[in-house]
């Protein structure tokens, strides 16, 4: 699309040689077989250095009926030419079996056309990137968009219905529609590495070193197909981004030229926009924390994504993981309306610089009203966890209510309408106005697990119980959090209306 | 407007006393003498520790006539009432006296109210904080929002004409307008401060230190009365910005508390929208950098706000001033449409974390086509400076276009169409197709000045001609820098067309 084998050759002085496929490499031989597709043969090309760049192929699960000819895969541009084709023969329904990014981003633009859209997905949250609760903003919104969601099902066969597609799920529900889109992850072209006897990783990817060499010491490999360290576990991991994709072709390149460079690790910083959403994360997330053992410690803000005066804002929801005891960033996730993108940028260069949530309080962001506040929701996390690891405040997690309810007294320290109109079970509502003259009705001796609606005034409760010798705790991110952990629905998906306050636009909308 | 004296009460149990002005400070007796405006009288209140916070207020230079009632500054929601109350009697034109955030910010408002606006600044420059040649596609954008700029322009005295007021410049020329906003900087309010003996500083701000204690060791000071230290000069300034004096703030109080935390230095992040355009800086500009003899070197980028086939996107206008030896950053400058808050605040948190453009180039940064490229303009800039200092590139800039005229060869090696629509003085045109064929027609003693329209094609050039042998350069930001940097009307100021790709977005508009 952006260059043609002509302009290569003309500008760079680069052969390029489009339908020849490489059949086989002999590494020790320092050669390549090629069959030139259109000339029906096959010949030998020697090389000095070899960069392999084959990319990742979409994965088809040898699944009954998979090979329905309305059942498509995205990879490149004829894939997505010949999903335009059926889209444009005005079909009706659509079925996309998968919730990640390329799901995700396929049932938007399916709705977009018009078409009805029902998404499929194993696991019983979308977006596996993100923590379910993460997750649980853009599902939502998913849903009010229109799409159904089938969470915790997978499309176990298809069967051919007059010219349509059923689809027969997990679940035991079957659907119908006219096209599927199968985009349930992809999986590294290794094959042609592996047949030269090029080392080849446990997660099926090119192993390479830090200078993207393979095995061999004149075979190197970039992209899609290698394995990359996650910088948290220290273990292989496939990341296919086209950003570190980029950058191991520079890195490649420079090695095979003997400049300096090496490409350590994939943080992973990646984006989606739904609709009028947008999500993504940066680093670890809290699920590989736990699968690898790490100790951490995690904080929710939810600031607005400006001046909440200024029209055209809504809640940020950020959470922000790291270090219990240096404080150092290990991770950050970010889903909301507008100015997302910023903060996930912001976030993946602080984690980029070893930075702390200590770090995070002093950055000098910019500031006016259509941009962010004096307090950007960056620094409001930085706040927090420092707070938290200072012992400036104690947290409790929505995660932990059971225990809360066993063990302690839960306060909702919102005033009575809001406690009205949801509160946590087993609370009970002292309103942060009356704590300084109300708290003798509190036991001492139990533990006083506090919350409100985003942290804030929870948090000035805490600082007053704790200096009159409570032992009290703060509920990190308050009723908004504890609503996307436990799944009730705490907004209905609808976009935020620009020019809501920030108190109400986040407060309400509870249904449980 | 956030809070009331009672809230705070309530909720932090401070006692506010509004209406109530401090006539006098005796740090020595921890004793402060208070005027009780409503009541009439005085009283003296003590205080164990003291924390200034009176701001600054708008410069009202003693010009003839400018005690006019339609004369008016902007500090305070008082302020903006009586300026909206002058503007909601449908008045017909207005003249804003400075160019920097709060001039310009008016004249937008001013201009959106249906207002005919003229705006009159000293310096031959809007927004001073940029460089002169960033604050030009400002500059345009404004002109042809309809705004009227008088440059290089001071007012010099006011005169009432029939209930509007006449104001005559230092040009020679006269204005007459329904109202006269004076935005031409701000004093710190420091007399209360001066007067009880506290240390003033050479800009006439209240001097602090890293705990922002005053030369009084019971009495704090923060916010935009007190002088901060430039990072890079080292010398003391005045930095009216919301962030800092919050963060300054919590500092104080962290220290008053026996808690740990110091203020370093204030980089200036800051932005502003105009219109449909955002442009702003962080850390030093070039101009504070030659004031302080720095040695610095510089690049010029101007890639799109994020993907270009993506709609809503148009060039961004980026700067990247750093080390000539580390590669540290020193500063950057972002003007544009789309993304160009992301892009100040990673380069901020960047030039915080100490790093170097070579860091630039490995930045993860979070790509979807709305958001970005899977090389960020921020990416780009690292990877220009980054070959600067490998000496992957030479580069020449638009200030020295006579000199390159004099002493070599300056190459156009954009098309011939291109050429012909606009060319540098004393260019000749060969385009990058053909070099590999006709280099033999350049002077091989003469030194190559290369130039294309953003600095893409010339760098291959530069590349070509340097292996063949010669003695070449590339001109930083090409065409569109050098237009802004020689106030040529590169572009006429108009809105980006969101759909028009790249390449489109940034050629064809040089009118010189």
């Amino acid at each position: 699309m952006l260059q043609t084998p002509e302009s290569l050759q003309r500008n760079l002085n680069i052969e390029v040689r489009t339908g020849h496929n490489v059949l086989a490499i002999r590494p020790d031989d320092r050669q390549v077989e090629v069959q030139d597709i259109a000339a029906g043969k096959t010949y030998t090309e020697s090389f000095d250095k070899l960069v392999l760049a084959p990319g990742a192929r979409p994965i088809r699960p040898p699944l009954p009926g998979i090979d329905h000819p309305r059942v498509l895969t995205l990879r490149d541009i004829d894939d997505m030419d010949r999903i335009k084709e059926v889209v444009d023969a005005k079909i009706e329904r659509a079925i996309v079996i998968g919730g990640g990014y390329i799901g995700v981003e396929m049932a938007e633009n399916l709705v977009e056309r018009g078409i009805a859209v029902e998404l499929v997905e194993l696991q019983d949250q979308i977006m596996a990137p993100l923590d379910p609760e993460m997750a649980r903003p853009l599902q939502y919104h998913m849903e009010w968009k229109g799409v159904i969601l089938h969470l915790g099902a997978g499309a176990q066969s298809f069967e051919e219905s007059d010219g349509k597609v059923r689809v027969f799920l997990s679940t035991g529900t079957e659907l119908l529609a006219d096209l599927v889109i199968l985009a349930v992850g992809v999986r590294p072209e290794s094959d042609l590495a592996k047949a030269a006897g090029l080392r080849i990783g446990p997660r099926g990817g090119i192993v390479v070193n830090r200078h993207m060499l393979t095995s061999h010491p004149d075979v190197y490999a970039a992209g899609d197909a290698v394995e990359v360290l996650n910088p948290i576990t220290g273990l292989p991991a496939l990341v296919p981004l086209a950003g570190p994709a980029n950058r191991q072709g520079r890195i490649a390149a420079n090695h095979i030229f003997g400049k300096p460079g090496a490409y350590l690790a994939t943080q992973g910083t990646a984006i989606v926009k739904l609709f009028d959403m947008t999500g993504g994360g940066t680093g670890a997330n809290e699920k590989a924390l736990r699968a690898s053992s790490t100790p951490y410690r995690k904080v929710y803000v939810h600031p607005s994504g400006h001046a909440a005066y200024y029209p055209g804002t809504a809640p940020i929801h950020l959470k922000l993981l790291f270090s219990p005891d240096s404080g150092e960033l290990f991770g950050a996730q970010v889903v909301g309306f507008d100015g997302v993108d910023k903060r996930i940028d912001v976030l993946a260069t602080a984690i980029q610089a070893g930075m702390t949530v200590f770090d995070l309080q002093d950055l000098e962001l910019a500031y006016a009203p259509p941009f962010g506040s004096a307090k950007d929701p960056v620094n409001m996390a930085g706040f927090v966890g420092a707070n938290l690891l200072q012992g400036d405040i104690h947290l409790w997690y929505a995660e932990d209510h059971q225990m809360a309810m066993a063990s302690g007294t839960i306060v909702d320290v919102r005033t009575p309408e809001e406690f009205e109109e949801f509160h946590l079970p087993g609370a009970i509502n002292l309103p942060l106005d009356t704590l300084r003259t109300r708290h003798p009705s509190l036991a001492q001796e139990r533990p006083v697990y506090l919350y409100c609606q985003v942290g804030f005034r929870s948090y000035l409760a805490f600082r007053i119980l704790t200096q009159l010798g409570f032992d009290a705790y703060t509920l990190s991110g308050g009723v908004v959090t504890y609503c996307q952990v436990h799944g009730s629905e705490m907004c209905d998906g609808r976009p935020m209306a620009p020019v809501v306050p920030y108190a109400e636009a986040v407060s309400g909308r509870c249904r449980k």
